[in-house]
């Protein structure tokens, strides 16, 4: 029967993890102040902290004056206690990136490839992630046996290929075996939807709310639903592909293979194909990389590119408002090369359009804003692997992470 | 900061709403039986049990003879434990019904009222809800002692008004207490999607699923999402409104006042427009009470009836990809006046346009069923009541009820 119901195991669970988000928002702390911020009784976090102690993942900084009281001990994040990595596979422009994170997620050193026969086998990526990561971890001045966890982030979004012709990262899917026994060290995989969200639980807007959605705008687009603080998966781990819901029925063909999705109005080609549609032969949409053609439409000062961005501001607000009307988040939290490039400018139209199309008061109280992380994916993966570590020590229950 | 955490008592209130539900479900159980139904901890089973015999809501039935070990006590709901009423208030229709249930849910009397003068003002509402209250006790020979509590189903989905011109049941909202005062009993108002996705984990789909979507088939429509056992309600108690997410960007107008929205597709007025567009001046369109349209729509034989209901059938399967997409459920119940009349012959093209259109293996394993409830509003508020009874007796947190 019911396999899915929450157990106290994985409350305690949650309490961890939200010490240890708040520890990192504070930077230095007190159980006592932990309490006030977290909502959770003194007992609790004592419990907790001690947990978190005993695994070394936070420190005791010695005695704290406080203005009232006796002087209590102080406790701050452990970022010696190990280092972390994420790795980014960037098939499209057969690029690849490794970053050396703390044990408080601060970053150390960052080692990047451009692999020139392109990603499109698993012993290409495979390889490719092993030599970027061996940099990134000399940089960093690393030993292997200080690596907790290794984060590959791979778009996709689900395990199954979603009709896209893109063959490597599926291959990757098929191949984590080997990449785990080639690297020698605990890996996980997780696409960027799931992974940025978690970047807002521990750094970014998660840490003041508890219902977000951290959505992504690049050459696809999705979305990351935390409901009550935690992410939402879904059945089968695919739940977030807001990009693949309907726009336009029998509208645009997406590269899904579906008509109509958001995705093919608001991921890099469909604002691409925008353009086309206001400015037919318009020399911008010509341009080949899809970041490139984002920044050169945010930088154009032509007529026609500020109808385009326009129009994909109302686009943009007119999607969002379903996200609102469906799952009423606090906060929307907006990530990738469009958000980077052309955010600030459709912000004012974004906002206008989701608190007038809204159903009844569900934007009232809605803030959209561009994430305030610099990398998002990047430091996601990496908290995913915190996570992955925190999990094989016993301090968070599985379900919480992928089945990998 | 963060008001939304769960805590023990949360996950204590979950095991008790769990095991009740288990126990509806079975009708008579052991404790042994419901750890092995709901997954619980034997330990944790006990520990509820005690509670719900404490306040009476469950009773032991004496020795229940086991084909291994010794004999054990039997336990079943308490119907005798009170009564629950649900009051459904139609103010199309002027229409006003309450229906009697004992303490496990059992139907046991139904009154009607039609309030000729109209349902325009919050005195006429709160006036007809008494008598119709009355009646209904009358008929289940039930003191007003007995009641445990009074579930008020309204249309509406939000606090503040949709936009759409109907007064009375923002009246109501607005004139609670004095509802309250005058029936002089605990009463909880609910919208049809909460109550009927409370309804399917009572007694339908969630009994045996944990990730759930009920959706209503109207004259408004909607979603209740149910994660990991769990209503999700959102930041202002406003998730659910899918009627209200895109369809197609500057599509039909929406009763909203948006336009291109699910509703004005599905929704009764929206399928009328299909046939509208479909054959011009068709005498079925011209039909003026919207539940004696869809019936006399599922009744025709003409090809252009027929022609409505598969246009109907493709639009709903492509709204409810959205669905899938976004949080990717394990079943999917229709319930509503379209899903009663058309949903047996829409199932097959729904089906199989979901499965076509949900990205990756979102939909690989998920059921798309006609709700197995007879009447899933009426029993979800009596549910809903129910629960407020648990709440107040302490059983259950109050965050898994409306603030009211």
């Amino acid at each position: 029967m019911a396999v899915n119901r929450r157990t106290s195991r994985d409350i305690r669970s949650e309490s961890r993890l939200t010490v240890m988000r708040a520890l990192l928002a504070a930077g230095e702390s007190t159980r006592n102040r932990l309490a006030e911020d977290t909502g959770l009784s003194i007992g609790t976090v004592s419990t907790v902290v001690s947990d978190l102690l005993k695994h070394g993942i936070i420190t005791e900084t010695g005695q704290v004056g406080g203005s009232i009281g006796r002087p209590t001990t102080g406790l701050r994040p452990n970022a010696d206690r190990g280092r972390v990595v994420g790795v980014y596979v960037d098939v499209e422009e057969a690029y690849l990136a490794a970053k050396v994170y703390d044990a408080e997620l601060g970053e150390l050193a960052l080692a990047e490839a451009t692999i020139d026969e392109g990603l499109d086998d698993a012993d290409t990526v495979i390889h490719g992630i092993e030599r970027v990561l061996g940099a990134a971890l000399e940089r960093a001045r690393a030993n292997r046996d200080d690596v907790l966890g290794v984060g590959i982030l791979l778009p996709g979004g689900t395990r199954r290929p979603v009709k896209v012709p893109v063959a490597a990262p599926n291959a990757i899917w098929l191949h984590l075996d080997r990449l785990r026994d080639r690297l020698g060290l605990p890996v996980v995989v997780e696409n960027p939807l799931k992974a940025k969200a978690t970047a807002e639980l521990w750094l970014g807007a998660g840490r003041r709310r508890t219902n977000i959605v951290t959505v992504t705008l690049g050459i696809g687009v999705g979305a990351g639903i935390v409901q009550d603080g935690v992410l939402t998966r879904g059945s089968s781990d695919s739940a977030g592909e807001w990009g693949h819901t309907l726009f336009t029925f029998d509208g645009r063909l997406c590269r899904c293979g579906r008509r109509g999705c958001v995705e093919a109005y608001l991921g890099a080609d469909g604002i691409r194909q925008t353009l086309a549609e206001i400015a037919p032969g318009h020399p911008l949409a010509a341009e080949p990389g899809r970041r490139r053609f984002l920044e050169a439409l945010a930088e154009s000062p032509g007529r026609e590119a500020a109808d385009t961005v326009e129009r994909t501001a109302h686009y943009l607000g007119a999607a969002l408002t379903d996200l609102v009307a469906l799952v009423n988040p606090e906060v929307i939290t907006l990530s990738g090369w469009t958000a980077r490039f052309l955010g600030e400018r459709m912000l004012p139209i974004v906002r206008r359009r989701v608190a007038e199309e809204s159903p009844g008061d569900a934007a009232a109280d809605l803030a959209i804003e561009i994430s305030s992380l610099s990398d998002p994916g990047m430091t996601g993966i990496a908290a995913v692997a915190l996570e992955r570590f925190m999990r094989d020590v016993g301090l968070v229950t599985t379900r919480m992470l992928p089945a990998i």
